[in-house]
């Protein structure tokens, strides 16, 4: 059964154009508590401006929107839609590649919330966010 | 000077490798409002899932990060970090291109908010966001 | 039956120990498209500093989340519980009662999206708002 | 000198009439680190609906911004304004009285980020917030 979940877990983020663009890993995960760990190596396709090699804020947030929806994903078995999602920039990333830590706050019966951290390769807090999903409904959506 | 704006937004949407894979044009802005109006044409590097061409949420949350900055760039005719962001995503995007509008709320001497509505072909509201911005430092990020 | 969303507009804003004390009025509402106007009125019970007649934070965000409840029961007929709240303060309320003015942005089947304005006497912006509530649930919650 | 920030920390939560009419008490504190955890105990004026011993999410979402504020007190030694605040109601808080505890993510030179968790007596999460504060300037606000 945890084997599915793997499996479920490295085919959403395998799939389609945008999460393949992004490259993402799974590095850990805990079906029970609902969570995950995320990396997301550097790309040039990342950087804010030429040869800096610092992280644009885009690619962050897209990060902790999945990360946010596979740490329900471990818990519930299936995607969902994001219904809302905010992110604070904590420090500049730069010339790094990025770990997402996932937890679930709440999976009730509509509404799942997951909090999300993003650190350097030192470990230190690049950006946080919180994610609110809807647990109800299959419709594709965010 | 109107002009020296304009050719300062379309500079920064041209700019750095992620702003270039993004492809965004300037509709229109307004320099004393401080609001901008940004066009993102649909990519299939945006395809949440392939062959449904719809959109997935990353870019979105990063068109509306990326055009809230540029509200405050008109108003104050220079880039500056983001400090938070909040996206809801109202309704799923499929096959258009997407509008962003941004009008700032606040311009302070330490922080911006700006108001963010994204529309799609149909002018219906695909995610609404707010962003907050340092409006103080000269110090990249986001 | 518009006079039965009034009615029912009128007892929340009336009922329970918090709105009680709260002293809120309905100005006007708009069934139809999702949308209320709430007036409350300055009390010290409200002030941040004694003496200074600044608006303490709190009763506003307590106001942001309680409009945007009230737009989503004008459209639905019944009230609902709050998932999340953001709000942004854009500037010092000084002895001044507040306006604030929510509409609808969505009211899905599980979830509704509200933005929300706060407006002092001048009709300069207080403080804005969103808030995310549970449309499928009579749980009662926030 | 830890005498200090804790007499300052004692005095804002004991200063001007709505802080007065919360009646927080401070639990503890960590100068360094940047924490705070402060009780808030149930009150009538809290209640929701009549009877219920429900907690309104109002005072829940001024108890976030306060203790959010404190955190940034412990380490900064004054009292900074409000900028924005994001709460997510968790669950329902019942005949209870709530402990918030804030821990702050990032005090930077114009901005500091403040994590905040508010737990019920059986130290179940009811609420979790996040607010971003302005760590400029002394101006009052929200």
């Amino acid at each position: 059964m945890a084997r599915d979940i793997e499996t479920t877990l490295r085919e959403i983020l395998g799939t389609g154009p945008f999460h393949e663009q992004m490259g993402m890993e799974l590095v850990r995960y805990d079906a029970e508590a609902g969570s995950v760990e995320i990396l997301l190596r550097w790309q040039r396709a990342f950087e804010r401006e030429e040869g800096t090699k610092q992280w644009h804020g885009g690619p962050i947030a897209a990060l902790i929107d999945i990360a946010g929806d596979l740490a329900l994903v471990a818990l519930l078995g299936r995607g969902i839609p994001t219904i809302d999602l905010h992110v604070n920039y904590v420090r500049p990333a730069i010339d790094t590649d990025l770990v997402a830590t996932a937890r679930t706050l709440r999976a009730g019966r509509s509404v799942g919330v997951v909090d999300v951290e993003v650190r350097d390769v030192g470990r230190r807090i690049v950006a946080v966010g919180r994610g609110t999903y809807s647990t109800l409904a299959p419709e594709p959506r965010g």
